[in-house]
C-alpha cells in the first residue's frame, strides 16, 4: 500500500483487510494496539434472511430481551407471539409514578404518592455509554436519553469506623488517599527500595507524575497546603475582591482515609459499567420498555401465567392460565423463546433436556432492594451542591443517589434512599414498606441530619426476593457455575431457546438481555433453517 | 443545650451559635469536621440597604460583573446607567451561532455556518457545582442549565512521545497508572521500606486498599486478567448467549504510561474547578449573557468607546465616543464601578492613586484560543461510544471536546477542536482564521484518523489576545503579583472601584467576576454611605 498516489489506507480499511486475513483474534489486537478496542459485543442487528415462511414463534415474557426477539423475528418473517404474565410489558425495565400500586409476595401493597414527573426505578436506573445494542435501540424507537450523573467529587462517603462515623465529601478522602499514596511511594523510591523494579529512567519519570498526581510539595510531602486544597478542598474556598484570597484545609489522618474504604468507592468509578459517560432515559427507566412496547404491543398477550412448556416433533406447545379470564389456555408455535426468569422458570413444567433444567435451578438471583423518597425540596442542592452522583455508606441502604432530573427546580424531588444488597438488602426485605422507609430515613440522615426527615414527604420501596414476577433481581453467576451450566443453559434446545441477562456475561443489565436475546433468535434462526 | 426534654440543636443551630462565638474561623473549622466545609463565599444577594435617594453610579462594561452590579444597585435603590463598547451585552460569556461574524485585531472577519442550534463558546464553557453566585443568579434570571460531561473515563489522551503518538483511552492509561502505583506500593511494603512510616495496622489497611484499588491479583501484581481488564478495557467485552465471555487485554509498558502523562489529565480531573457535577446553559454559555440583559437592559449604552474616567469632589466623569453617532459624550455618576478589562484600562487615562495605575498595568492576560468544528455527523459518539468530555493532547491545539448536547442526534454538530493555552495558542492566535481551521483539522486527526477531515464541513475561532474588546482572555496573576497589587487594585479609590474576575482569586471564572462584583458594590455603598 503505498503512501504516494493513491493514498494510505483509512483506519478501517486497514482493520477490514486484517480482520479477512488474521480473524477476531488478529482484529481485537491491532484494534487494541490502536487505542480503539471493541467496547461491545453489538455488531448491528441481526441478519435473519431466509425465514420459512409461515415458521412462528412463542416469546415467553415481554420483557426487553423477549421483545427484541419478536420485533427481529417479525422483521424476517416470523410469526411471533408474545406471552406476558404481568398486564405491563417492560419486564425489570420499569418506573415506579405517582397513582402506582405495587403488591409484593408478603401481600403488602403500596400507594405511591409521588408528585407528576417524579419517579423511582426499582430495577435498572443507568446505561453505560458502551451498551451499544440498549443504545441503538433506544434510537430506533425514539426513546430520548439524558446524562446520568455517575461521578460525583462533592458527594459524602459514610464508613461506620471512620471519623466518628461523620461522612466526608468524595473529593476530600479521594485527594488524601492518593496524596499519601504519593507520598509513601516517592519516599520508598528515595529509600532506593524500587531500584530492582525500575530503571533509573523510570523511577524520575515516576518521581514527577507522583508530584503532579499526588500534589505533593518540593519536599515531596503530602502538606496543608492551597495545592492540596485544590484537590480536597479549602478551609476557606477562593473569593472576589478584598476577602478572595483561599486559605487551606487539613489533610485527614491517613489511617482514618483507609478506614473510610475510600479506595473501595474510587475503584468503584473505574469498573467498566461504571465508568462515565452513562445515560438515563428522560421520564423514567420505564420509557424503555414503552418505546420496546409501541413495536410489538399487538403481538402481547397479557395476564398469561405459563405452567408448561412441552415440545415435540410437531412444535411447542404452551400451556398458560388466562388470568383475567381464569381459562386455562395452549398456544402452539414452531419454536420458543424464553425468557422468564430463571427462579420461575424452575417452578414451569418445561421438557428440556436434564442438564439444561440442572442449569435453570443452578443460578442464584440477588435481592436488591430499592427505596424511594419523595422530598419536599431539594436540599442536597440547595444546601450541600450535590447534583445527581451517589452518597456512599457502609449501613444497609449502601447509598443515596440524587436525582439526574429537573436540577435546581423548586418544589418535590424524589431521591433513591436506598440501593441495598447483599445483607443489608436481607434485612430491609424482610421489613414492611413502612419499616423499610423508617430504616431508609434514619440512615440517610446521615448524610443530611438536618433536612432528611424534615422534608421528607412520602416513599415507596421494591425488595426484589419479594417480587412476584421474578422472584429476585438478577442472575448472578459464579466461575464455578459458569464453568458448570452456562453452555448448557444458552444452547439451543431442540426448538427452545433461554435468553435474558441470565444468559449472558454481562449479568444485571439491561445490554445483557438484548445481546442474549440477539445471540439466541440467530441461533434459533440457523436451527429453523436446518429443520 | 440538653437532649432531653427540648431535643439537640440541629446542625444548623449549632453552626449558627459557634459562628458567632468562634467567628468565622471556628465556623469553617467545625463544618470541616462535619464534612461540610464550604464551598463557596457567596452568602446570599448582598444588603445593600440605606442607599441615598438619587444617588447615582455609572457602571462601565455590561459583562457579568457590570450587569449584575446594576442589576443589585438598582434595586437598593441607585440610578445605574452602564456604558458598553459592543453592540452585545455579555461581555465574555458569549455563544457565536450560524448566521454571526466576529473581526478580531488582524481584521480578519469570520462568517459563522453552524446549522441552527450547534455553537461555538469562545469564553466561558462550564460552570463549577460550587461557583453558587452564579447558579443562584442563572436560577433567579429563568437561565436553563443541563449537564456539561466533564469526566468521561472513554475519551483519548494523546502524547507524541507514548505509543509511538498513538492516542489511548483515558481508562487503559488511568487504570495501568493506578495498577502499577499500587503495585510499585506493595512492594515496598513488601520490602519494609515503610515500616518506619506506617504502622503495623496501617500497612495491612493500605495494602488490602491497593489490592482493591490497583486491581492487582493475588501475589499482589497488576497482571493482565479479567480483573484489570474490567478498568482497562477488554480484548474482547462481556457479552450475551454463547460468546459472551471476554477475554482480558494486555497492560501496557508502565513507562509508556508515564510518558504519555496520563497523571496530568487524572490530576486535571482532581481539580476544584474541574471537579463534577459541572452545568453549562442550555442553547450556549451566552444564555446567560442575555439572561442578565433581560434584568438591566434598559440601562445599557452600547457602541460606548471610553477614554476618560476622572473622579473629584462632585463625581465621576466618563468621558466616551458614541460609536454609531461618532460623537464624544460624557456621562456623570456619583459613583462608577468599573469592570473593564486590565489591558484596556491601562489605556484609559483614569485618575485614580499611581499604586492602582501600577496595578492595572500588572497583570498579564493570558490568550486562549478556541475553535469550532461543524462536523456533518457525531463520529465520536456512533464510532467511539465518545459522548462528552474531552480528548487530551500534547499538541498545540490541547484538547478535543464533544457537544454535550444533543446526543444521538442526526445531523450536523459542532465540536470544540482547540482551547489551546500557552505556546499553543500563540502559535494558533498568529494565524489567519483558515489556517487555524487546518492546524485543527491536522492535529485533532490523531484522534478521529478516519472521520475528521471527511465529515468536516465549517469552522470558527477566537484568538483571546486579538479580540479587540479585551486584548486577552483573562487575568493571570502570579503570588508575586497578588501581594504587590492584589488589595490596591480592588480597595475603593474614592468614588471608583473596579470589579471582573480579575479583581478576584478565581480568575478566568465566571464565579470570580460575579463574587467580585458583589464585593465591590458591598464597599463602594458602604462608601457611600459614609460620605
Amino acid at each position: 500500500m503505498s503512501e504516494a498516489g493513491f493514498g494510505a489506507p483509512t483506519r478501517r480499511q486497514l482493520l477490514t483487510a486484517v480482520g479477512k486475513i488474521g480473524g477476531t483474534a488478529a482484529l481485537y489486537q491491532l484494534m487494541t494496539t490502536m487505542g480503539h478496542a471493541a467496547e461491545t459485543q453489538f455488531s448491528g442487528p441481526p441478519n435473519l434472511s431466509g425465514a420459512r415462511k409461515g415458521a412462528s414463534v412463542i416469546v415467553l415474557g415481554a420483557g426487553l430481551a423477549g421483545m427484541l426477539a419478536a420485533y427481529e423475528l417479525t422483521k424476517a418473517g416470523y410469526k411471533v407471539q408474545i406471552l406476558e404474565y404481568q398486564q405491563r410489558a417492560g419486564g425489570r425495565n420499569w418506573s415506579l409514578y405517582g397513582g402506582d400500586t405495587y403488591t409484593d409476595l408478603s401481600g403488602a401493597t403500596q400507594h405511591v404518592k409521588f408528585a407528576p414527573g417524579n419517579y423511582l426505578n426499582p430495577g435498572p436506573w443507568r446505561i453505560p455509554h458502551h451498551h451499544r445494542t440498549l443504545l441503538h435501540y433506544c434510537k430506533a424507537f425514539g426513546v430520548k436519553l439524558e446524562p446520568f450523573i455517575q461521578y460525583n467529587h462533592n458527594s459524602f462517603v459514610h464508613h461506620e469506623k471512620a471519623f466518628g462515623g461523620t461522612p466526608q465529601r468524595f473529593k476530600a478522602l479521594a485527594a488524601d488517599f492518593e496524596g499519601n499514596v504519593a507520598e509513601l511511594l516517592a519516599k520508598s523510591i528515595d529509600q532506593k527500595a524500587l531500584d530492582q523494579a525500575l530503571t533509573k529512567e523510570d523511577r524520575e519519570k515516576l518521581l514527577e507524575a507522583l508530584r503532579e498526581w499526588g500534589m505533593l510539595d518540593a519536599d515531596m510531602k503530602y502538606a496543608k497546603n492551597l495545592k492540596s486544597s485544590s484537590h480536597r478542598g479549602y478551609d476557606r474556598p477562593p473569593g472576589g475582591g478584598v476577602p478572595g484570597a483561599p486559605t487551606p484545609s487539613d489533610p485527614f489522618a491517613f489511617g482514618e482515609v483507609l478506614d473510610s474504604h475510600i479506595f473501595t468507592n474510587m475503584a468503584f468509578f473505574m469498573n467498566d459499567e461504571m465508568q462515565t459517560t452513562m445515560f438515563q432515559p428522560v421520564g423514567g427507566m420505564g420509557m424503555i420498555g414503552k418505546g420496546f412496547q409501541k413495536q410489538v404491543g399487538q403481538m402481547i398477550t397479557h395476564g398469561a401465567k405459563v405452567s408448561k412448556v412441552m415440545q415435540d416433533a410437531s412444535g411447542v406447545t404452551v400451556t398458560y392460565t388466562d388470568m383475567p379470564a381464569n381459562m386455562v389456555r395452549t398456544a402452539k408455535a414452531d419454536y420458543c423463546v424464553c425468557t422468564i426468569p430463571l427462579g420461575i422458570l424452575n417452578q414451569i413444567d418445561i421438557n428440556v433436556k436434564p442438564a439444561k433444567k440442572a442449569a435453570i435451578g443452578a443460578v442464584p438471583y440477588s435481592g436488591q432492594v430499592k427505596i424511594g423518597l419523595e422530598m419536599k425540596r431539594r436540599f442536597w442542592e440547595e444546601d450541600e451542591a450535590i447534583y445527581g452522583g451517589h452518597s456512599f455508606t457502609s449501613q444497609d441502604i449502601a447509598l443515596v443517589s440524587y436525582p439526574n432530573y429537573n436540577y435546581f427546580q423548586d418544589g418535590p424531588a424524589v431521591l433513591l434512599g436506598s440501593f441495598a444488597n447483599g445483607i443489608g438488602a436481607y434485612k430491609l426485605a424482610g421489613m414492611t414498606p413502612e419499616q423499610r422507609i423508617e430504616a431508609a430515613l434514619a440512615q440517610g440522615s446521615v448524610f443530611h441530619p438536618e433536612s432528611y426527615r424534615k422534608e421528607f414527604l412520602s416513599g415507596a420501596s421494591v425488595a426484589w426476593h419479594r417480587n412476584p414476577w421474578t422472584l429476585g433481581c438478577c442472575a448472578r453467576w459464579t466461575e464455578e457455575m459458569r464453568a458448570a451450566h452456562y453452555q448448557t443453559l444458552v444452547e439451543v434446545d431442540d426448538r427452545i431457546v433461554l435468553a435474558g441477562e441470565h444468559a449472558s456475561y454481562i449479568g444485571c443489565w439491561m445490554e445483557g438481555a438484548l445481546l442474549s436475546s440477539l445471540d439466541a433468535i440467530t441461533r434459533l434462526h440457523k436451527r429453523a433453517l436446518e429443520a
